[in-house]
């Protein structure tokens, strides 16, 4: 373990991971006040964050930028599927369609455009790997054809319309998960040296030795679950304390803290100009979320939900979805990256979080 | 004739033939067997299809790749535009509309997919001649631009709004048909040599003399289309037999089947390493159907239709023209293919094949 | 002054120039011919902008083709901030806002479209500068979703739904603004070496002092926007005798006369190969107009107007936008253009064109 502790020692930011039991402590003994809950959980995030960063690096570098990216955004998105899941038993529905939504455009826009952005003000210009990029493109654009059917011809409010947008919902739930499983048949094993990053220069950092940063992976990625949802527990509160929209706090608030862990790896990438892991990140992790954690909460919530769950959203957040995917495809199509693009797909973003900041309560 | 009877003994396939005159037979003797004539009808198509597609690539041999596709572009919707004409003469504008609408988008769709998909299965990348696709595209885009308006626009249900609608969809008739002629004259005259195809290898086939091709395609053509109104007549209540909706037929069925000529001679290509040829004949005939076909039957329904057509189209049909577009555009701005990108574009087509199959007939 | 008297003694167009003293002496004496000034002002604004192109083109000669450009742009659309300013202290949002969305349009599909296919009679294949392009095209992206927000979401009517999109034109209006300003840092300063032109031929003339190029350049932007402030009271009651609908007026002709003097630069340099300029002009004034006068009207609206102005446009206006924008981002993608890519962004433009030509006044 004592890769691990010198870490600790060497990284003052990673001493706030003292916060992870005080938050614990803290939602035993005083679960009501929620402000204090909320400052004291993204505190506890942030660390977690940080060593998942450094241990899916550790991973990465042993297994190849393409697989250690895939590998990042699956833990990555453990968190966004426990905590939907425990919505989904409660049957806040709403609360896990704005969630779903909001990781889509965070990823797609916020994580990537900020890693343009910081790997641009370090690096004149950046090169990646289009292919890779123009295929999560590509499934990103599938499912929001995929969520943009149902919820365009779900206009009928009879009985008639909405079995017909629940059993088309299921049965596009199962069209994404094939697609995405053949995605991976088709990045991991049939064409995956179209996947392999560009050249790297030689790592500064010995990487932590594999047992260790498994280990690593699965522990924290456990602690940040704990914590999300201590954290979203409170954030509802705490946001009406600040003066927040339900939906900027749904689709911005818990989307960027619940992706906290996936931002810094993305972001580190894209300083080490490894633009390749912070793009498969990004984009791997909006498109896994489109394609599979998505469909598979549709599917689950016949199990354990109360009633069935459709793919149906709210008009503004599909058009949303259309243009986070439309910016991706048109953004990443170069395979070059410089500073103003990342601003542009910030921009974007910020376009979104201002209007969904100032939306009426009544209007969404 | 001995190349065209050794062709018919040498495939299996062609043996269907015998299914031709028994259809017409059983037209004349059985014309209420709704279900048996549309089985018999679906039986007599595909051998007329393959034969068509084999004169075709004889024809193509001898002209090039790009001349190859626009004859048969030309010929494969010569089966459209005496469909679409019998139903005009009848006054049947929604399954004219359906019709045109259903073949665009399964051309550019299932078409370009299956061809995509069918040639990566045998060949781990394919290149092709992405200025034809690009132009084809341009192409598609302006039609679904022109369809896009006059349905979005006309929503006024008054006398004023209809006058402004029919006025407005003659003077974008004429708009796209010289579009479409100005295209021809670039692809074929002044800058043919930029839609010159990749390299290929040598054929394995001897293709069949210039005169028999030709005369084979125009007379398998006729036969097509003759079997083809059988098909139509009985498709709508065979449909209904087996509990398929209005719009599933007329998007999915009837456009299948009608384009099956084409897609033989387009998914040959593709598992020939031609994809040029494929991509010409999915994309050329789409934007054949959408610049020439569509706009002359507007201009037709002035001389030979009950009242004159417009092009407006129900805003769900916009959508899914508009999708394709954009699908197709992504799609083939790299040239390259992989059985994954095949995939990628079924997948969106199953999309809209299954909400069309479920969505409750009154909503249409 | 020799240079530019052997100029106007040289070329017949700019005879004209006569038509300016007396345009003004005509719009004092007889303020109310408005057919006469109409037609008086648009042969006193065509050679304005013969002159201003040669100018331009003398300062572009000496700062380089991205440069001269945005010089052009930023004096070009002088004319339309001066028109507008003047709409805005009357009130008259609704003009102001169609002469905005119409500057945008035109400079995107008709001067670009125009341009290239100008240029592509002369030159069998012209490339340019496509870093370039992809910038511009980027910027009105961003801008085209910043209009597409409030236009989407403003459909509730109460008194909150206003003052939500009223304070969300104003941020949003900031947002553009900083965009634009760190476009220009980006492509003038700091990576500006991928914005250098490709490899011209001689020239031809020889270029006019700076001095007096710069001088020619301010004296003659102020006389565009005198005769054009002349041109916009009269052209509404002439379009009105001619049978013109208020939004074709307002769209095409106004943005038509008021970008004649970037149009004259923009051809001149497609037929003389500087596709660079051309495209510099089109993109770059598309996007000035959308990013900085638009969002300078809406905050000096708070100043000099007698309610403040939101960034709100009628929907079909934000559906030709968008699709122009799209438009220009599929074309502009290779960096390469013939004749045909003119005629169907030209042809984009005519169906625009043709609707609003069409349109009933009461749909509007």
């Amino acid at each position: 373990m004592s890769p691990l502790l010198k870490e600790i020692r060497g990284n003052p930011m990673l001493w706030l991971l003292a916060f992870v039991p005080v938050v614990f402590v803290a939602a035993n003994f005083a679960p009501g006040a929620h402000t204090l809950l909320f400052v004291l959980s993204v505190l506890a995030i942030v660390p977690l964050a940080t060593l998942l960063s450094h241990a899916t690096e550790s991973v990465a570098a042993k297994t190849g930028d393409a697989a250690g990216g895939l590998l990042n955004a699956t833990l990555g998105n453990l968190t966004e599927l426990v905590i939907a899941l425990t919505a989904l038993r409660a049957g806040e529905y709403v609360l896990v369609k704005a969630s779903i939504a909001g990781a889509i455009v965070t990823n797609t826009l916020f994580m990537l455009g900020a890693s343009f952005l910081l790997g641009g003000l370090k690096h004149h210009v950046q090169e990646y790997n289009r292919v890779s990029a123009r295929m999560q493109a590509g499934l990103l654009f599938l499912a929001t054809v995929a969520l943009l059917v149902p919820s365009t011809l779900a206009t009928a409010d009879s009985a008639e319309g909405e079995a017909f947008t629940q059993t088309l919902s299921a049965g596009l739930a199962v069209l994404l998960i094939v697609a995405y499983g053949l995605g991976m048949l088709f990045s991991l094993k049939t064409h995956r040296e179209l996947f392999a990053s560009a050249e790297h220069g030689a790592e500064g950092e010995a990487p932590w030795p594999i047992g260790l940063a498994l280990a690593t992976l699965a522990g924290v990625t456990v602690l940040v679950a704990l914590v999300s949802e201590i954290f979203v527990e409170s954030v509802q509160h705490a946001a009406a304390a600040f003066g927040m929209t339900p939906a900027f706090v749904g689709f911005i608030v818990v989307a960027l803290v619940g992706g906290a862990a996936e931002m810094a790896s993305a972001f580190s990438g894209a300083r080490k100009d490894r633009l390749d892991l912070s793009v498969g990140i990004a984009l791997g992790s909006a498109s896994q979320i489109a394609l599979f954690v998505a469909p598979l909460l549709v599917l689950l919530s016949y199990v354990i939900g109360p009633t069935p769950m459709s793919l149906q959203l709210w008009p503004g957040a599909v058009v949303i979805m259309l243009i986070a995917t439309l910016t991706a495809a048109l953004v990443t199509n170069s395979g070059r990256s410089a500073w103003f693009v990342g601003v542009l797909v910030l921009m974007v973003y910020l376009v979104f979080a201002m209007t969904l900041y100032l939306l009426p309560p009544r209007v969404q």
